[in-house]
């Protein structure tokens, strides 16, 4: 996952500690969400293979209470990550692109634990406007622009193919979208106050070939 | 993406430069892979946003020899950075889970750019076993092992619900794999010498929200 876009001057959290609180989240609300329940920070560091001083540092930044010897209460840090991740002020996205990724994404159910919602889709292909995919009603991609102003979202996800992906992009911005989360492998330009996120999956890919080479000549 | 496992100590290539080099070659391919062709630094950098010294030190690791003014000769600079990828030495890759993420990286053409293919994709599904998925055969998980070993495939791709992961990752280990891209939203318990590459789609979805929330503030 790389980030481009205004946000690099803006961010003061390190990039390691930002992909760590989500999976901070997911393991609080799938594990610890019951009225009363306390957990440590070397729990959460011995089931995720972490370090507890590394942990303690992170959870500081979303301001959670840490008591001595009790811990965290889980529901009261699960309400402080949700907040430090701002999920109380945005949590709609739009999805653009209705094949293989798109269906991926509109069916993952991991996005429940977020509380981000993917509210519409959209593609051009006739054949599946008006059906619905994984639970969400397909649109014609000329609504896009209105439906985006309407609900006033600002998050959309890109799942067309690369030779679309600039002008599926271009037309993003013009309706008021302000983040993109970008699956074509291209490199999109965009206006300065856009944030793309890039999820490459051949480059990740071959991230991971590499250091499997790397270990095997090791 | 975050990668846990033995490698942390190994990698002397920055995270980021190892991220950006596969991303290189997906552009020299798709726009210079022609004879003779000759590109500069500045001309990549251009392309993708980048300043050109950052282009010129992440290609020097893969030892690509860039003539002054001339830049780099596209086919060996392709081939440097193939090298130095390790696609030369490992290219094949299981899939578990033939599930919404696991078809769509089946049918995902990105990978084509990268010399690693997708071998045999695995289910427990009796419906699906037997039938073809985006153009790869479905076995029964029960051949994974066998099939491992005889063809010493040693990178698998975990797409199988959160519930089945440890258990799948447990099966691949002791098939010999020796590398898991993990989509599945669980921290997977592995031996020291299996490199796992963790694509949390709620992790990535969460910091582009995060992103998004402080730029608004900001």
């Amino acid at each position: 996952m790389t980030t481009t876009g205004q946000e690099k001057n803006r961010i003061m959290v390190p990039e390691p500690t930002l992909q760590r609180i989500p999976v901070y989240l997911q393991l609080l609300k799938r594990r610890f969400d019951n009225e009363g329940i306390y957990v440590s920070s070397s729990e959460i560091a011995e089931l995720l293979d972490l370090k507890p001083i590394q942990v303690r540092k992170d959870l500081e930044y979303t301001n959670a209470d840490g008591r001595p010897k009790l811990g965290y209460n889980a529901r009261d840090l699960i309400k402080s990550i949700e907040k430090f991740l701002g999920y109380d002020n945005i949590s709609d996205a739009f999805l653009v692109g209705c094949g293989n990724m798109g269906r991926a994404l509109l069916g993952y159910s991991g996005f429940d634990s977020t509380g981000i919602k993917i509210r519409a889709a959209f593609d051009t292909n006739l054949n599946i406007i008006g059906t619905q995919v994984n639970g969400h009603k397909v649109f014609d991609v000329s609504k896009f622009s209105d439906l985006a102003k309407r609900l006033n979202v600002r998050i959309a996800i890109l799942t067309v193919p690369f030779d679309k992906a600039q002008e599926t992009a271009d037309m993003m911005c013009e309706a008021g979208i302000k983040a993109i989360w970008n699956f074509a492998p291209v490199h999109l330009k965009v206006p300065d106050d856009v944030i793309v996120q890039n999820e490459n999956m051949a480059v990740s890919l071959s991230v991971l070939v590499k250091k499997l080479d790397d270990s095997m000549k090791g």
